[in-house]
């Protein structure tokens, strides 16, 4: 959302500092539902992975310390325990770690597994640990900029040995053909149309004359209904060119200015004929490897690529071209893709994708550059 | 949104003091799009009683000075110096503020109509006024609290003989009968169905007891399907009974303590025969009337009682009982009120309803007491 704030708050945010009441209003609070636990929990891909990461590799759990870090109803930490950790804290910023209380006690795991309510940035635990594990993604991994606490977590907290879990993480992103950019199109269409008997109406009947907010309000729109990203669950057949990764993570060592701006150029190839490159997709993967000296017995991955039977609550994020721009096998795309937050709101993303487009043929399209925004 | 906060926050909460970070998080926000103030705007009831209340009041206006609270995009300043005010300050918290100020030049008023962006608690006025101009009501007039800022500029800025426009408001019940309740009924089954089969696999799949859970995920869902008041747009078929006025305001005596509660107690009679209780719908009316010494030449009223050619962005809100109550013509209902300001969060509301039934043959059915928020 945009508008200036007050001074205080406005230096604040410039900063990048966490205004905490803000944070809570705006973010925080959907996390203090069951119901948004639920969701996640029902996430079958997300469950699993985690799940078999944990059981999997139970010589990194087995009497060892571990920090949950936004542990939500407890699932992780409770997994854990199970897994035979010796002591398990769990650190949640809401109300939630109340239910994460009463979910630990009700499986019998209240001498191992500890529920502190706080942030991570102000809690105090008696020791460091050897784990620290946390589901940190948002859409297109860094929304929400969660990552930050786990780093948080990590440099106050993680013992010199200890292990990440997960270890890794990548950002992906492809060329896709879709039928939402129509469909924004004509809602923009639709809502500017509306805007001029708007404007009409006004002027008839109370005489006063809006157009010198016509310029404002088309921006608005056209942030709102183009610029915007989507959520998508998308099918693999609207993959219309190879993907590439745009961001690589190792969640042991990246700091917050690694992640504060994503950068990178790449290469796609188109692999369908005849097609439209509506626009791009993007998605992440984590993988739980452990570290180097400490490696998991097995390694597991859990991602959020286009998929028919596994896909998860995070679906893909979509950013839509207007127009779309026809394209067929071979045609060559030079891309290049910058994600940085919003000044207005940490947590928000803006994102930019600058294309040139080289047919098969040889042919050099007129290359475009389009800012969107990840709310 | 319920949740704790942090100390700082939940003393400030508790004190109702405005957290103006959190305030504006939350409830400035929308006003800051022009999509919205477009929607507020094509309501042509509200334009309609607004235009009329200035243009037919023109005496109230004509050389005068005036404060429009809340100006969004300024059209009750420009109307106020199209009336031919001397002086008009356009007060406006958000960065609408801006296209206000470009639409009064546009509109060729900049030497009559100041906009001042600040909220009514801070900014300072170098004279008093003759005119409070003000559209202030919310959901079932009191949602979102903006009558304080009102009260605020009331109290430091108008002048002894000042008007308010509007100078009275009214809440009102009435009984009414609709298919929402058992859809919401429904959509609650169907969400706990949901959760034992979600607690069934969560226990095959991943060893995790959550049953501990069940209270609180039922707590929280039925709150938000049964206990949580909805917009509807009723029609006037759906009210079943007579109506009730459940609170009255003279804005120009009016005080924030008068608002905090709202308390009543009113009866009223089935109209319909052989029908269902299925709730109340509450709305509200205002109406400029100027002030005694001052008043106005032609009364205007902008009502929200269900109607099928005059409805409005307000609709009503509708408070639903489960189960419904069948009753029939003459049966006499009493029916106590209250509505008072969520500890939480000053701008959402707590509502009560306690109902005694007598049948017209003089049974009496069992009573029944419901609380409801208003978000």
């Amino acid at each position: 959302m945009g508008g200036s704030l007050e001074n205080g708050v406005a230096a604040a945010t410039a900063a990048l500092r966490v205004d905490k009441e803000v944070d809570y209003a705006q973010y925080f609070c959907t996390y203090a539902f069951l119901y948004h636990q639920k969701e996640m929990l029902s996430d079958r891909v997300r469950m699993d992975a985690y799940f078999h990461s944990i059981f999997s590799n139970t010589h990194h759990f087995l009497g060892k310390t571990v920090l949950d870090v936004g542990t939500g109803s407890g699932i992780l930490a409770i997994w854990s325990a199970k897994a035979g950790a010796r002591k398990v804290y769990a650190v949640e910023a809401t109300k939630m770690s109340e239910h994460a209380r009463a979910l630990v006690r009700a499986n019998n795991l209240e001498t191992v597994v500890e529920v502190i309510e706080g942030s991570m940035e102000d809690v105090s635990l008696p020791e460091k640990v050897d784990v620290i594990i946390s589901e940190w993604m948002g859409y297109f991994l860094l929304r929400e900029s969660m990552f930050d606490s786990v780093i948080c977590a990590r440099d106050r907290w993680l013992k010199p040995t200890g292990v990440m879990y997960p270890s890794h993480a990548r950002m992906w992103v492809a060329p896709i053909r879709s039928g939402l950019g129509d469909q924004k199109k004509n809602d923009y269409e639709g809502s500017m149309d509306d805007w001029h008997s708007f404007m009409d109406e006004t002027k008839t009947y109370y005489g006063v004359d809006m157009s010198v907010l016509t310029k404002p309000f088309s921006e608005e729109q056209k942030k709102y209904y183009l610029q915007t990203s989507l959520w998508n669950n998308l099918h693999p057949h609207q993959v219309i060119g190879t993907a590439a990764i745009v961001k690589e993570i190792d969640c042991l060592t990246a700091t917050v200015a690694d992640i504060l701006e994503v950068r990178s150029t790449f290469s796609s190839l188109i692999t369908v004929e005849n097609t439209r490159l509506c626009g791009f997709g993007g998605w992440f993967d984590v993988h739980f490897r452990g570290r180097r000296e400490d490696p998991a017995a097995k390694e597991i991955e859990l991602t959020t690529a286009p998929s028919i039977e596994n896909s998860t609550h995070w679906g893909q994020q979509v950013f839509l071209l207007h127009p779309p721009v026809r394209v067929s096998v071979e045609d060559a795309l030079d891309v290049s893709f910058s994600m940085n937050r919003s000044k207005e709101n940490h947590r928000l993303m803006e994102v930019e994708f600058g294309c040139d487009i080289k047919q098969c043929s040889g042919k050099l399209l007129p290359s475009f550059r389009n800012k969107f925004y990840l709310e």
